[in-house]
Formats: structure tokens, sequence, C-alpha cells
């Protein structure tokens, strides 16, 4: 800690001292020996309050009190559709929190902040949804202002997929400085990673690559264009060709289980994948090559180091990641996948969530969240 | 400068006194009085000595000896052919280098460092060329090596693209965080500031657009896959589709020009285009619209505030740059845009050669570039 801050020991022992005895620093024990006397392990202290961290979805909510130093002291998940608005969603989300601060038995007043991530374009500058195609009914809306109305915290408000990279950049304690993760569900986004920071680009729109061409004569996607990525190979996409493909017969599995529920899911088309049905996988392995296809563009722009890949297609199972991968090594150049990691980020590693807390615990100490 | 560097007015004083003592600064004139006392311009001394800035492509070679504060001394320009290997082209530069230091009086040991930009992909650390596809027996040579044997000045080589960056970077003053540099010449690359900074990727490939594919069933590239870019808008394609067009008669003009001097280039498409060609007009309003389509997904992906376009094929025209931004609006999505400015960056504003300038001062402050 001397070190990396550039004070002598002596200044470094005495600072530290003073953090213990104001209550900001706990003892919890001591490590192990690496030679000389054993270290004490510090940590911020619980008395500081906690941080709420929610990671909001199309279809889910999931929410987390969290200590100073990330640890959940208790968390909570709703279904939900996001598309049903602000004032139903953010009045739900406003019970569940509060719920969750009295079962922990938390006061207002020991709130250090909230942070939130949505499924859409956010201007981090004024914490408003821009344009959401997800979510039409929240165009400039501001969550923040309603949470700032209803809880005395700060509020952050982020893109989930810059809260993933977030969370895995702290999770990772900051030892890969450039990457990129990718959000494969409802739709598709990424989050960026560059020169050890989250990149959010000049609107807070960076990582926007759901709308990337990936086929000129492709189908009509929401937002106008033609052939965009999110619109062939995202969850809603899949979903439909899997009914298709269970109507035409081609999938008995499919079909019976469609027979069954009179629906389908990302997760029957994942379980048709595990039994080895023939058409699920050829779905599953067009929507990863069509993902790889357009991660080859940003690879070859953005030459990372890493690539994580998480969310709801990306969770089917290893087939979608086999797809995305040999598409990327088959288009980019030599010298960009050279390095080059393609792995998993499975949801249960709840990174957008630990952003979240990240996000909230990080942005209050350097600015005000629009508080007054 | 107090300011920037937290110190005390009075240790900056002393600071800078000590540095026009030791010849490390000087005083070049009174500032206009902006209501208080007159202001005294400083600049880094010419006694320092000198950096060298070469931009090399694939056809020319531009050099020039510049002052510590990137003040032309003396330049010069000689056309080449990239593919003529290194140990030709290299001797041809080492030869100009030593004449323009003559010129200027200027001793080997006056020289602070050789800053050299390359078109193709460099690994920064090593300044190695990798795989570089437009000239192709560079592949794993080190110029820095080779040069640093002819001088004894430590030596970074960098892609060209990189260099406009940096240049406009240096030109604007640091004032825009994160921006691109786009080439259309005989490649196609990109230079990326973000958080400020010139960022090269995890290889130092990172901004190689050029093999973004626009089109599945595209013509195949040199790279081995079908529907590059580069392959179809820079300008050996264009001359190639001019010559055709020619050759069809679909032209009078091209058709005329071909058959008086036996051959076309970039030059003569631009001069049909301003002589009212319609052929000659399709084409470059074509390679325009590709270019934009590479650059939407880019600018979906990094939302820079502004994107700088040069190069050969750029410098044609406001045609070629009206077609890309018509494209790059048409394709992006709305907050990406709101505010992007794409303009032109003329091949005349030398930002590369700058660049190189600026890349020898600032790496030969902060490490060795390999001297031992």
């Amino acid at each position: 800690m001397a070190r990396r801050l550039a004070y002598s020991k002596s200044k470094a022992n005495a600072m530290v001292a003073a953090l213990l005895d104001e209550g900001v620093l706990d003892e919890v024990g001591l490590q192990e020996s690496s030679g000389g006397r054993r270290a004490e392990t510090l940590r911020l202290s619980e008395s500081l309050g906690a941080v709420l961290g929610v990671d909001m979805d199309a279809t889910s909510m999931q929410l987390a009190l969290m200590r100073p130093d990330m640890a959940v002291l208790a968390r909570q998940c709703e279904t939900i559709d996001v598309r049903r608005g602000p004032g139903v969603i953010l009045a739900q989300l406003c019970g569940l929190m509060r719920e969750l601060m009295a079962r922990c038995g938390l006061s207002s007043s020991q709130l250090i902040a909230i942070g939130m991530g949505v499924p859409g374009p956010v201007d981090f500058a004024s914490g408003q949804l821009v344009n959401p195609p997800l979510m039409p009914d929240w165009d400039g809306f501001s969550i923040r202002d309603y949470l700032r109305e209803a809880f005395v915290a700060p509020v952050f408000v982020d893109n989930d997929v810059n809260l993933m990279a977030l969370g895995k950049l702290w999770r990772l304690q900051r030892t890969l400085s450039d990457f990129l993760v990718i959000k494969v569900g409802t739709g598709i986004g990424c989050g960026i990673v560059c020169h050890g920071q989250v990149y959010r680009g000049t609107n807070g729109s960076a990582g926007d690559v759901g709308h990337i061409c990936v086929d000129q004569a492709g189908p009509r996607c929401h937002c106008g264009n033609q052939g965009c990525v999110e619109a062939m190979a995202a969850a809603p996409a899949l979903v439909r060709a899997a009914i298709e493909v269970a109507q035409k017969g081609e999938s008995s599995w499919l079909a019976e289980r469609l027979q069954a529920s009179g629906s389908l899911g990302i997760e029957d088309l994942a379980q048709a994948s595990r039994v080895g049905d023939v058409a699920a996988n050829i779905l599953i392995q067009r929507a990863g090559s069509l993902v790889g296809q357009m991660l080859a563009s940003v690879v070859n722009f953005f030459n990372p180091s890493h690539v994580f890949i998480g969310g709801l297609v990306a969770d089917m199972g290893p087939l979608f990641l086999a797809s995305v991968r040999q598409s990327v090594y088959h288009r980019s150049l030599a010298l960009s996948t050279r390095h080059l990691e393609i792995q998993c980020a499975p949801l249960a590693d709840d990174a957008a969530l630990v952003g979240a807390g990240v996000l909230a615990m990080q942005e209050s100490l350097t600015q005000s969240g629009g508080a007054p």
C-alpha cells in the first residue's frame, strides 16, 4: 500500500492506524506468514454501511445488499417484464430494496449508494436511458432521479454490460487492462475495458455491438436496419427459429415440447441440444457463428487480450462458445488473435451485480451521483 | 504549469528558472497581456538537439528533422515501392536521413531519437512488423534494430495510422479524449485515441479495420477472407474498377486517359470526378459507402466524438467523405452519432510525420527504445 501511494512505510502505518481508529478499516485476522512478521488482513469496515446493487434485464431483476468490500449480505431475484414501463417496475424495485434492507436491519442512513445496471444505452452523465430498443417506454426516463427521491443515497445507473466489465475488472483485481465482455441474451451488448478502465464512449453508448450488420440481406431489426446480429442471434431470434423448426417437424424433441407447453424458450433449446437434437444444434451453431462474425470485426478493431462471453444464450452450453471461437479465429487477423482468449462468463458469476456494487462504491467516492 | 504538476507557484518558478539555466528551456518572447503581467513564452531549447520523423507508406517516404517542439527544420519526400523489401528501402532511407542531418549541420550526437511509421501491423514492444499484408518481405523484420545500428539514437516504430492519431492528439493539444483517425490509401487502417492516449491493443494490432467484412459475397482479399473493406474500397480496388469502367466504355474521359498513358491511378479517378464524370462518381460513392459501412460497426462499438478520415482515397474530394457520412448516419445507432463529427484529415496536414516526431520525443523520455 505504501508503495502504491508513494508513502513511506511509517507514514502508511500511521495512516492505517488513524483509519482503524476512525472505524473506516477493520482488522480481520492475521495472514499466512511469507517469511517475516505475519501481516494483518484489513477490510473496509462494516460500520461504514452497505451498497445496494441492482442488475435488471428484460425479464428479471437481481438485487443485493453488499458490504463495501462487495461481500453479499442479502440478495433477491424477481421475474419481471421490463416492457411494463418504469412506473410499475420501479415501484416493485423500491419495495424489494426496502425489504432487503429491513431483512439486514439496515437503516436508510446506512445506505452508502445504489448502483444499477439496465439492458439499454444510458447517458452515464445524466443517468437517463436513451432510445433503449428493448424498453421503449423508458426512453429519456431518469432512474437516478426516481430512486433518489425514494432513498437518500446517491444513485448511479449504467448499462448492464458495462457493469459486467466493471465486476470482472474488480474480480480480476485489475490484472488485465484491455478486454471485452459480451452479453448475448435478449439483446447483444459489449462492455469495454481499455487502459485498465471501463470505457463508455462519448455518449455512454460504446459497446453497442448488437446492431453491427452481419448479413446485408438479413431480417429487419427493431432498430430499422437489416441483418443486425441481435436480430439474428439473440434469444428472441433463436426462440422464433426453434418454434419454426418444431412446426416444420425438423425436430421431434422440440415439436413434442411445443405441443406440451404451447410455447418454447431458450431453456428448451438448450435441453434439446444436450440430448443431441441435430436441428437444435444447427440453430445454436449458426447463432454462435454470427456472434463470432460480429466479434471478428470488433477484435480486428480493438485487439483485446480476453473476451468473456455471458448471457442467456451463451449459457446454453459449450457448443455456442465453440462456434463463436471458430468464427473469430477464421475471420480475424493473425496478430489480433495470437494471444486472444475467448472464455465463458456464466450468469451464475453475478459479474453485473458485483459491478453494480463496485459502481456504487467507486462513484460515491468520486462524485455526487446527482445528490443535491 | 504549477496547477498541472500540483506545485506551488514559487516551486514552479524555481523549477523553470533551473531549466532555463541548464539550457533545457528557452525564453522566446512575451505573450499578449491577458490582464496582468505579460507571460513569457517558453519552448524546449534547440540546443537539446532534434528528432527525426519518418512516415513510410506503400509508395512514398516522408522524412523531417524536427525541433523538440515539432517545428520542422528540414524535410524530404521520396517515391518508393515498399515491396522491394527492407534491405533496399532502409539503405535508401539511411542515406536520406544522413543528407537531412548534414543539411541542418546536425551531428549524430545531437539526434535525440528517431520515430517511424509503417503501413502495417507492428508489435510495438519489439518494434517488429508482424504479417504486414502490404509488405510481406518485411514480416518479422525489426526496423528498430536496423536503424539502431546505423544511428546511435533510440528508435521507435509504430503503425502509420497510430502516428496520425498521435500527431492529431498533439495538434489538438489533447482537447479531445476519444477519437479515431481512418486512413484510406493502399490499405485501410484506423488509429484509436481512448481516454486521451493512443490505444494500440494487446499485440499492437488495434485499429486493423481493413479486414472487417462488408460483403460476405465480396471478392477474395489478400488476407484470405472474402469481402474485406480493404479489398473493395482501398486505392488498388478503385484503380482496378476505374480501368474496368474505361475498358467497358462506361466513361469516355477515363477511356481516353487510359489510352493516352497506358494505365490509370487514383489521381485520374479524382480528376474524372472533378469534371463530373458519372461513372467515376459512382465508383467513389460506392467506396465511400463501403468505408462508411465498416465505420458504422466501429462507431457502434467505440462511440467516438470525432472521426478524421485521411489518405490517398479520402483526399480525392468531398464526394467520398459525403458518402462515408451518409452510410455511417444511416447504419449507426442514434445515440452513437448524436454528437459524432466526421471530418477530413488531408494528407497535406502531415499528421503522421508530426506523430513520428512526437513518438520519438515522448518515448525517448520514458523508455530506452531498445538502446543498450
